[in-house]
């Protein structure tokens, strides 16, 4: 069987996890903080990933280091928003649904689904082609989708 | 003389400056977006150098892991926010003076000795010695209340 993704991407996503568990107790002095900043790191990720999706669906011209520039940042910030997910983070500015504390398990099992696509999305925009750039922006953007459609309110 | 910095970290600060010359053209939609970017990036830089600085002040045990962690995020973080200081978002839900554009050259200096403090105190938490990261958590300091105090309202 073909493994989806070369040793050096699976290193990546165990240090993507290991980002992601860095300990949350202590992170945030208030509910209201972690969920400012979850909602900071998320503005961050989708503004630069937009840039690379913008050059995807032809609403922007392909600019390959413009694209691998921007999915970086994008990677790095994937790592970041769900620490703020905090206990007691559920009310509040947020459109966070409360299933997501019901079933903590499965969010961050969609979360991390979120992360090793952005990490082989990466991996596409510093090779430079476009085709596999759109098809690594679709699998961001079904992961991103599938949990916006459970765990966010409209 | 003594170099203040060795060249790795003259290296870091020329990748820095490259990341802020990213072409500001295009890259958000209207004022707005690029008012709610920004934000969102000093409120990440923040959330990460306040863990540090939390540490050098006392008010948190010192945990270097975390600390070489953190600072890392908060160095990447600070390479971001300038690009949002576009043309016309000088009016809207933000606290910065219109002194920046009309200054804008003075500005992006006062950004970039930010950055460069940042691109040290990253280096101090790697080395681990907590003298060296309340050292370089005071220049940090320093350089953001800088630009504050002339840029920001209140």
């Amino acid at each position: 069987m073909k493994r989806p993704f070369p040793s050096i991407l699976l290193t990546a996503a165990a240090l993507v996890g290991m980002a992601t568990a860095l300990p949350a107790a202590a992170q945030f002095a208030k509910p209201e903080d972690a969920i400012k900043y979850r909602k900071a790191a998320f503005t961050v990720m989708a503004a630069h990933f937009g840039r690379v999706a913008a050059m995807a669906n032809g609403k922007a011209p392909f600019d390959a280091k413009a694209a691998a520039d921007n999915a970086e940042i994008a990677t790095t910030m994937s790592k970041l928003p769900f620490a703020g997910f905090v206990d007691g983070s559920d009310k509040g500015e947020t459109k966070a649904k409360p299933e997501i504390w019901a079933e903590m398990d499965k969010f961050r099992a969609g979360a991390t689904k979120m992360q090793d696509a952005m990490v082989a999305f990466n991996t596409a925009a510093k090779g430079g082609n476009l085709d596999a750039i759109k098809a690594a922006t679709g699998e961001v953007g079904k992961a991103c989708k599938g949990c916006h459609d459970t765990y966010r309110k409209e």
